[in-house]
Order: C-alpha cells, then sequence, then structure tokens
C-alpha cells in the first residue's frame, strides 16, 4: 500500500479492511483500542492503513483508546451503601450500552486502598476510571496530574486546578438538598431542628450540613434551638442510632431530624422504636438521598431525591468526551424538591 | 549457573535473589505469577533458578499462579440486593487480607454477560473467580472444563462432574433452611401458611419452598391450605408486591408467609401496609437470608439469618487450596435457626 495516499470517497472500516485482508470487526475492534486479541504486526498494519488511507473514527464518538481495553473500572467506598449500588447499576448499564463493561473496587475510603486499586486497574490497562467518593491519595493526584480518564461523581475531584471548572464530574447541589430538607421539616412546623452528620464527614455530607443550618438560620430558628450532632460509626447506621440517642437524650428533644443520608435516618428510626418514639407523629424524620427502598420498607421517612439513576448515562457521557480529546462540562443534576 | 545442581541447605527466595542479582521483592513477586513489572529475561532468568535450584513455595501456601494478576474477579447478579453486597463486602476483605484485591462485575443473571464478563476478566489475567448466582453459560462451562481457578457461592457449579462432590463451593442447605422457617411459623400457630416464589427461580429459591413444603405437609398441613405463589418481577421486591395482592385477596387470605428472601418480605410487607394490613399481627411473616439491614428498619420481619458475611473467609481459603493444586471440599455453613 503507498503511503500518503488518499483513498477515494469515504474511509471506512470496510476501507481498512478490504486493504489490509482483515475482518472489518477486527478493524473495528483495533480501532477502537483493542488490542488484545490481535498479532502486533496485524494491529502495526492496520495502524498504517488508518494513517495512510486518512481514516477518522465516526461521530458516535468510537475513541482511539489507545491500547486500553474496554474495561471500565468504578472505585467507590461502601459496597453496602444502597446508594453506592444504584450508581453502579445505572453505570454499569450504560456502559453496557455503548459496548464496554464495568468493574467494581471498594476503596472503604482508604487512602492506600484508593491507591492500590487505581494501580492494580492501571497495570489491567483499563479504559477508564470513574471515582465515586474519592478521598486524596497519592496515587490519585498523580492520575490526575498525568490526564487519565476519569470521571468523579458525587464528590468532586480534590486536585481539580479551577474548582469552579471541576471537570469530568456527576453529582447535585448538596447545600441546595440541606436547604431544601430545611424548607420541609419547617413547613410540617418544625421549630426545634436536629442534623445529624457522621464525625468524619466528607464534602457531601458537610454541605448538607451547611445547607440545612444557613436555611433554618434564614428561618429564623436562633442557634440555641439547632441541634447539629456529630457522632462516630462504622456505619452511617450506627452514626444515625447513636446521634438519635444523644438527641432524645435532652429536654425537650428535637420535633424535627435530618439525617443526611438516608441510612443515618434507618438508625434514627431503630432507636426511635426501641424508645417508643413515634416516627413521624413525635418526630419527623428526613433524609437526603430517597433511595428506592425507602418506599417499601420505610413509609414513615421523609426524603429529598437524589436522582443516582440518572447518573449513569451523565457518567459514560462524559467518559466518551474525555475518549475524543474534549474536557466535559460538570454535570450537576436536580434533586427532587 | 549449572543446571540440575541442588542448593546446599534450605532454598529460599534470598538464595534465588543472590543466584539472580535481583532483588527479593522482585523474586518474591516472580514466583507468585506477578510478572507484569518485570522484563521477560528477568522473569525467565528467575523461573530457570527456580527450576535449576529446586525451589519450592512455602508452606503458607504461596502459589504459583502462573502469571495471574492479583486481582480476583467475582461475578454476581444484581448488585442493588444487600445479600450481594454483604458477601462481597466480606469476600473483598478476606482477600485483601492475603495481599489481594477483588474487582466485582454484575452478571444480571443472564448468560451473555456472564460470558461477557469471564472473557473479559481472562483477557486481564486475574488470578481467580468467585461465581454468586451463577447460571449456565457456554463461557462458564469452558472454564469449568479447562480448570480455571473458579469457587462457586450460593448456587453451587452447574457443571460439576459429581453432584454429590462439588467441590469449590460456599453456601447453605436451603431446604433445611425453608424447613426451619415452616417450623417457626408452626410454632406461631400458623396454619394457613404461604409461600412466595420469583417466578423464575434459582436453585436456591427452589429449594428454600421444596424444604418449607415439605416440612408443611410432615406438619400436617394439606395440600389445599398450602399457598404457594409465584410471582414476576423485575427485583424480588415486586415479586413480594404482586403475590401479596394476590394472597390477601383470596379469603381467607394466609395467617403466615414465607418470602424465600428478604427483599420478598419487603415487598409483601409493602402490600400489607397500603391495605391497613398489620404484619406481624395480622399475619406474620418470615424470611430466609436475615440481612442486617432488617434489624434497623425492618423489625417486623422474622428471618432465618444466612451467615453471608462468614462466606468471605470460606471463599478464599478455597481459592488458596485451588491454587495450591487442591480440591477444596464444599463448605455448607449453618444457618441460625
Amino acid at each position: 500500500m503507498e503511503k500518503s495516499r488518499k483513498a477515494a470517497g469515504p474511509v471506512s472500516l470496510a476501507t481498512i479492511a478490504a486493504a489490509t485482508g482483515v475482518s472489518i470487526s477486527t478493524v473495528s475492534r483495533i480501532v477502537n483500542g483493542q488490542t488484545h486479541r490481535a498479532s502486533p504486526e496485524t494491529v502495526t498494519r492496520i495502524q498504517q492503513a488508518v494513517e495512510s488511507l486518512g481514516y477518522k473514527p465516526n461521530q458516535i464518538g468510537r475513541a482511539l483508546k489507545q491500547g486500553r481495553s474496554r474495561v471500565v473500572a468504578m472505585l467507590t467506598a461502601n459496597l453496602n451503601n444502597p446508594v453506592m449500588a444504584m450508581i453502579a447499576t445505572a453505570t454499569e448499564a450504560a456502559l453496557r450500552d455503548i459496548g464496554h463493561v464495568m468493574t467494581l473496587c471498594d476503596t472503604h475510603d482508604r487512602e492506600d486502598l484508593q491507591d492500590e486499586y487505581l494501580q492494580a486497574m492501571r497495570s489491567q490497562s483499563v479504559g477508564g476510571y470513574i471515582l465515586v467518593t474519592n478521598i486524596k491519595s497519592p496515587g490519585l493526584a498523580d492520575f490526575v496530574a498525568r490526564g487519565e480518564p476519569v470521571v468523579f461523581a458525587c464528590r468532586p475531584n480534590p486536585y481539580a486546578a479551577d474548582p469552579d471548572a471541576p471537570g469530568a464530574f456527576v453529582g447535585i447541589d448538596n447545600e441546595a438538598a440541606g436547604a431544601a430538607a430545611a424548607d420541609r421539616l419547617w413547613a410540617r412546623g418544625c421549630r426545634s431542628p436536629a442534623v445529624i452528620m457522621p464525625l468524619e464527614g466528607s464534602v457531601v455530607t458537610l454541605e448538607r450540613e451547611a445547607g440545612f443550618c444557613r436555611r433554618m438560620t434564614e428561618l429564623g430558628i436562633p442557634p440555641d434551638r439547632l441541634a447539629r450532632v456529630k457522632a462516630p460509626g462504622l456505619s452511617h447506621l450506627d452514626v444515625g442510632y447513636a446521634a438519635a440517642g444523644t438527641l432524645f437524650a435532652g429536654r425537650p428533644g428535637p420535633d424535627g431530624i435530618l439525617g443526611v443520608s438516608d441510612q443515618i435516618a434507618y438508625g434514627v428510626y431503630r432507636f426511635a422504636m426501641e424508645q417508643g418514639i413515634r416516627i413521624p407523629d413525635d418526630c419527623p424524620v428526613i433524609s437526603i438521598d430517597g433511595s428506592d427502598l425507602n418506599g417499601w420498607i420505610a413509609p414513615w421517612l421523609d426524603s429529598i431525591h437524589v436522582p443516582y439513576a440518572e447518573f449513569g448515562h451523565h457518567i459514560v457521557g462524559q467518559l466518551q468526551a474525555i475518549w475524543r480529546g474534549e474536557t466535559p462540562e460538570a454535570a450537576i443534576l436536580p434533586f427532587h424538591d
């Protein structure tokens, strides 16, 4: 084949296939970076044909992923949290729609594990990374600096060069969600509100709490009537339980509680039930998350619903943009007020 | 180095390191099959030294995993099921204890996806596979035939040569668990029992239902008083809800219900609550699974507790046995009666 000869008419995968004597499906895989199943000479031959014939990938976003596999790795913390499962399920379905597969790793919000999984997945040449609930770690800093294809969800990129332009990110306005929870409790007559946070908060829980407190203050609740409890616990279930113990021991107790996650609210509920406190009759409880499970077994719980099921196609759309060499805009999705 | 010369004294990793001029940690990685970071000549040199010096891996079970990575892939269906999350979490922790990492793929109980993930993980050279909720598929048949390192959990190997010796498997006696549920409902005065199954059952749900029916029959319940409902649904939540609609429409309704999974019971509960039927006062509901979440937000639910948290270290122990070249014995764990 002569170099630098432009083919007549549009160059398709079929053109490359005909020119190299290789099947279209093989050409397609190699063009998309799935080189594992072909011999090195075949890969080289096809890549040369692509260049000399001037082939451009189609506009639907087939990316030249440069030797990466079609496995995309999602890193998250706490698989036991139904929120994590919802995001994982939605994203995995969206990835399969574009011919990729997803694999999930649990970092337990630990620096060492996050770095370990980033490295393990990198040595597997995965096609991209999705970080749900990331934390700062040397490995992540390195990934961001080297421009690895990473989309962040829930918690934004802690190493974003410009915090106002966080790049590939899917989440909600947590501060506004906290404020919306305050409005809902206020509308139910709550005038001695309480908000429960985990002791080791993340930017998500901190912003939800901040929004709630800001709004309650705007609504006229004085600081000494706004209870803010941070409780320890291996899981948010324990956090809610411990905090409820503190709150309901006080006299008078709160007349409305925000748990910044569903699981915190579940923990409050267990304590209340054990003490004969009726939720919501004695004390309404509201949470932010609004997992589907609530409707089935937690009818007592009011929730600000976060559209986690929609995170999936946004995450995948942003990954595709990155593969095309673009910088996606962050997607801040509306929660249901 | 002379071939076939046995070294004086025990041959350790240090011996290999000294003989090849390579660091002990590099020798250790290569001996354990983690060859990704070393050059092919180094790998060959070390493997030759291992052979000529007669090095044997230590007895704690360091396996020669022959070029596989230390990533272990777990394949499961339905990440939204808290049971799956419990098994995943426990297994992942046990894998990290032995220096491995785990990655999780959702097969949705689909043949094509199960095969796709098996293949994707195989092309990544993962160190082992854990199949939770497997189904028959050509790819799985092939894996079993080729002796890939696979441990089965919950549902046994559908291609086991000898069904009475299922090999690497961790699960419970589902038939006995169903029978235990029958005993519990009977003890609560139930004489018009009902059992709810998903329309597309697995060996797990079929055996649980079979054990329940067998025991109720032994206890003297005539067939026309034992209601067996199979309901359709995308999830077990929907199954329970649909089945409850059928059951509570009948006159008289059941005076005790077994949902063969927690989520089926949650579905029953939602329907009952909507209809003003009190659980357990009007109709006790029992399930098999006994997820931790029940204690927090489903105090109305009685449960046969399956020790999913203990599956992890059994699964990993069996994987280590396979790596040592042994055939592990199945572990049938006791449920809490």
